[in-house]
């Protein structure tokens, strides 16, 4: 500019301001200006709900990294006070146990005595909530405190009782979600919308997710797939720019803490990039997906049964009903009695840190090969660059170790995961899928010693791949869910494996669909909520069902030309949410929609006015200022089971009236609905 | 078992049959028997849909591998002539020329007279199917050959003509498998379908993709972005399951082909995976996002723009009219002269094909720097271990050829996008994208020669990632989608720039969705078809708006008890085709639909057995056989705009009749909602 100003000087032999410079072309003035107001403008409209979503995100991470950094820190002084408390195997023994044991009883008993929703993962309860049902109180900002701390104490018990954290996050971002939605209705003034407000909360999960991976893809595709059934492109949308966001300030607050050079993936793995794995071993990839298969169902099965042995057993349910943070403590006395690691627990690599653990399975050398002729010392401390050491054992050999490991985590986490308090049980099952994959890996790694011979070099099989393919495959197979193979690419920054990896998802999503419910669903029966089960390959006589054969016939329906007494005692005679309203007792054309709450409130602010002796009806009250609700969608007797559902879980609604030529004739919520489609899964026997 | 059998042999003298042997367990035998049983029958019961997506995939697959293969035949003779038709200019000339003259008008000529529908890349007309209005003919079988053929000679002039093969793709997938579903419906007497039919073609939609790219997962969701606003989650893993069978089979037949030793990704890249790139540079990778955007509005704006001028244009249109190979040609032979290596061809790499120059463009290296001290050759033909020799220039250097390559493909793609014949158009601008980025990653690298400083080492800024960034950004703004960053990333196997890509892909999209209809939006709106615009934002006022406010109120409805003649003057005043059928003329209590080509049907026949002077109603034609349908979901008038609008997208309705007290009031279809939207997005001028 000034090289500008002084070409003019020159020029001209006077120097020129800048108003000058500028005032002959008073078009191109307006038109900048003109240009930066549409700007704003633009701004501001498409504002709001992005800036929130921004916000929320931002939010997430940074309580993300401050949990983290949290934890990290007392785990450093667990570890000193362990290293540093003397050889005796007393003192090392009570150091190692009386730490998880006092942190679970206070993260127990904490959380439970603030707010009994606390407890686990929290996402069969959201997935409850975002198909409409109003779980009154969950997602109240004070459980927020209680959900934090109870988690942050359940997370610095490290790898001994072995839970992780990404339902509780889900909770959390979808708790502050809806305070952040209710904070703006107040203050711009809005008026509520349970739509709005249910698409907000479906962008916060994908938030929660990707926050703690750092995934924002997995985030988005992981909470769609685990919480809906239905979802809007919109939507999605909106996810992905909150993920997003969450995701990459999670990420630079590591770089800024120095912990990281630049954003990269948590998980981060080096494996060959040229020739990853040869043709044959996708049959083994395959293979691999169907063993996870097969286990995720042993392993639902006896969770479920377990769950439910815990809570009808006398001793068992009433000590959980009386002092929860007892149970916590005995069970993290267990826990951390076998993970001791010079008695049982060195052979499961219990010195190791959920993190360590993931990353040593990830590992792209074969251990078996290379304890073959020598075999790595048992160092004193874990040892960062070759973490693999806490695996072997010199007569165990790798194989029994990964084996042990399995065997005992297996019943381990079934245990962790009945006691009472905020944790997230994914990456526990996401590292038994590892050390799934990895065992087999090994094992093949060992039967085909000459490894993969391409283009005149000869490589080795990397049983880490098979570690990969295994987590995405048992953590799918586990929670019904496919992008847990997108989630396995982001966390470890190379999609080499793509095509096996997605694979042995399918292979173990087909068997598990196919026998046991989901994780959550499993979780949503045992704690009997709501919910509105699929019709499964939309195949299976849905589509000759209609609305007549199971909606409920029986409707208390309200007429406006009935007397007081009548109304009061239909009112009384059932507890229902909702009355039909209709015109006249006889035409029964349904007009409206009263509330209970409301119809209760009319009537019991009228008998003061009431003439005795004169017949009073419900217009009456009607028109004294009870408001009615408008019908907005109505049935048809004629309706499909398989249309009826669609809405049901598009629209989230609870409840719709059946009209049959205006006629009101039943009514179908959500009990009818899925007795209608239980009933088509599982005909009724023939007596 | 010998071993077993020997043992028994041993201890009790005798050798043991099989048949003694498990004969003592009677309850193995049945046991083993019920559970072969149990898993027959599973797997018929799973049957069917599974099987029927996995052969499509594998089909997909062989004739996306086939082509390639043919295509690539057709490519090298091309080569071949070129190089072998000696020194003289003219005569090279004509070489590089005339192959895609011809080509491109055979393709145009061939395929325009089998099926008009052949032209263009298909999936606007595939996303107004998915919709639900039924496009006649456009899936028919017959197209099938026309659009393979077409194709593959617009593919086979290569990077001359500059497109690619993503969207016809789709079409040929969705072809397949509607034909595949008339097939299963006619041999095994299923009753139609329309849900379950939609629901198959989303699935192969995403087969579609996955072939093309090999790309499972970004096919699945780069299908749902671009066709659907709603899906289902169940629909995403039908997808899942067939596009990986796809993208499997696609891989696997390079394998054996030799051309690849393993499944790997179609354009590998080999970037530095330590630290890829600095923190800083995110905000470059913003920005370039940012730039992208701009770019994509300015070439939908130009593409739709000079579409509507070749149409109105009197000459233009008339050639397009009455001789399209004559228009094909002349459009060849334009962009076959500009691309004449020896000629401006030199200045854009155009000896390149179109993989080479993603492959290129995707190099890890500075070419900038690479060239600061020495100038490579431009050898006789592309070195293919240093493609970017072809983007070097003495006197030009990189930089201008990457500059002149976007000018000149920018108006050369949208040239050849006027051109009727079967081609993709996402392929093309994916490398426009990669250029984009390159350009300026390459000007990065020369602005901070130094480039990173990490751990102590330096690391050069690579282009590379810029490319890649680029590419995603540019073609996501196109078709406003987000997946084509997890697209960039199974296409070059690798994620280490995973947040920058997805934050680039976020700042196009939010630019070019403000400002600019997607590429298949504007196509969909040049070419007429139904649509139904997104309620954005979902706050410009759509929750107050019900349906009374817009619904078409001068309903023509047919009451049962009306004169046949008052029937015949009510069906020949309008054309719909339905009409709603009332109790009477009075009540005009709906009580079901009429088609209108069974009620003319019906008229037809009637009048032989009219006895004159006695008067006949129309219930007297509906007991004649007549057939009605129920109506099974209704409106209110009341049903709030945002809501009739996710109906109408989710249940991919085309009418809905209004019912206000069971008598019908009026309807809602399409035209009446995409007016309501418009006037919310446009609010009329107050006069």
């Amino acid at each position: 500019m000034e090289e500008l100003l002084g070409l003019r000087e020159g020029s001209s032999g006077k120097p020129v301001t800048l108003q000058e410079l500028w005032g002959p072309c008073p078009r191109i003035r307006r038109g900048i200006r003109r240009g930066l107001e549409w700007l704003k403008e633009r701004l501001f409209r498409v504002g709001e709900d992005w800036y929130f979503l921004m916000a929320l995100g931002v939010l997430m991470a940074l309580i993300s990294y401050a949990m983290n950094f949290a934890i990290g820190r007392v785990v450093r002084a667990h570890k000193w006070l362990y290293t540093e408390v003397g050889d005796g195997h007393l003192l090392r023994f009570l150091s190692w146990t009386v730490y998880p044991v006092a942190l679970l009883s206070f993260s127990s008993g904490f959380s439970q005595s603030i707010t009994p929703f606390s407890g686990g993962s929290g996402l069969p309860e959201l997935k409850t909530m975002l198909s409409g049902v109003v779980l009154e109180d969950y997602l109240d900002i004070k459980n927020f405190g209680a959900k934090v701390v109870g988690l942050s104490c359940t997370l610095a018990t490290g790898s001994t009782i072995f839970l992780g954290k990404v339902g509780p996050f889900v909770h959390l971002s979808v708790m502050i979600a809806a305070y952040l939605g209710r904070v703006r209705t107040k203050t711009m003034g809005e008026s509520e919308n349970k739509a709005k407000e249910i698409e907000m909360l479906a962008a916060a999960a994908a938030v929660g997710v990707a926050t703690v991976f750092a995934a924002p893809f997995s985030g988005v595709l992981f909470s769609i797939e685990v919480m809906s059934s239905h979802f809007s492109v919109w939507n999605y949308w909106r996810g992905f720019f909150a993920a997003t966001c969450g995701a990459f300030m999670f990420r630079l607050l590591a770089v800024f803490n120095s912990e990281q050079e630049t954003i990269t993936s948590i998980y981060k793995t080096r494996f060959r990039v040229d020739v990853p794995f040869d043709l044959p071993e996708i049959f083994f990839f395959v293979a691999l997906g169907a063993i996870c298969g097969v286990l995720s169902c042993a392993y639902l099965f006896c969770q479920r049964n377990f769950l439910r042995f815990i809570k009808t057993n006398r001793y068992t349910s009433k000590l959980l009903a009386t002092s929860k943070p007892l149970y916590a403590a005995l069970a993290a006395l267990i826990l951390a009695s076998i993970t001791y690691p010079p008695g049982v627990g060195r052979f499961m690599a219990s010195r190791l840190s959920m993190a360590e653990h993931l990353r040593s399975l990830f590992d792209n050398n074969s251990w078996a090969l290379m304890t073959r002729n020598s075999s790595p010392p048992w160092p004193a401390e874990p040892d960062p660059q070759n973490l693999w050491y806490e695996w072997y054992h010199p007569r165990f050999t790798i194989f029994g170790t990964l084996a042990f490991f399995l065997v005992m985590k297996f019943w381990m986490l079934i245990l962790a995961t009945t006691i009472p308090m905020p944790a997230g049980y994914f990456m526990p099952i996401f590292i038994i899928g590892a050390a799934i994959g990895r065992l087999l890996g090994e094992a093949l790694s060992v039967a085909f010693p000459e490894g993969i011979v391409a283009g005149g070099e000869v490589n080795p099989i990397m049983p880490g791949g098979y570690a990969l393919a295994g987590a995405a495959a048992f953590s799918g197979a586990v929670t019904h869910t496919i992008s847990t193979a997108l989630l396995a690419f982001e966390l470890t920054g190379q999609i080499v494996h793509a095509l096996p990896v997605l694979m042995a998802v399918l292979a173990a999503n087909v068997i598990s669909q196919n026998c046991q419910p989901s994780f959550y669903d499993g979780t949503i029966m045992a704690k009997k909520l709501p919910y509105l089960p699929w019709i499964r390959g939309r195949k299976i006589g849905s589509y000759p069902v209609t609305v007549e054969h199971f909606m409920n016939g029986t409707l208390t329906t309200l007429a406006k030309d009935m007397p007081l007494e009548e109304v009061i005692k239909a009112v009384t005679s059932t507890d229902v949410a909702q009355f039909p309203l209709v015109e006249t007792k006889e035409s029964q054309t349904l007009v409206g929609i009263v509330e209970r709450t409301h119809l209760v409130q009319a009537l019991q602010t009228e008998p003061a006015s009431w003439a005795p002796g004169q017949q009073r009806f419900l217009q009456d009250i009607l028109a004294g200022g009870c408001p009615t609700q408008p019908v907005t969608l109505q049935l048809s007797p004629e309706t499909s089971l398989y249309q009826t559902h669609s809405l049901f879980e598009l629209l989230t609604l609870q409840t719709l009236f059946v009209t049959s030529r205006g006629r009101a004739v039943g009514s179908v919520s959500w009990i009818e609905l899925k007795k209608a489609i239980s009933t088509l899964i599982n005909p009724p026997a023939p007596k």
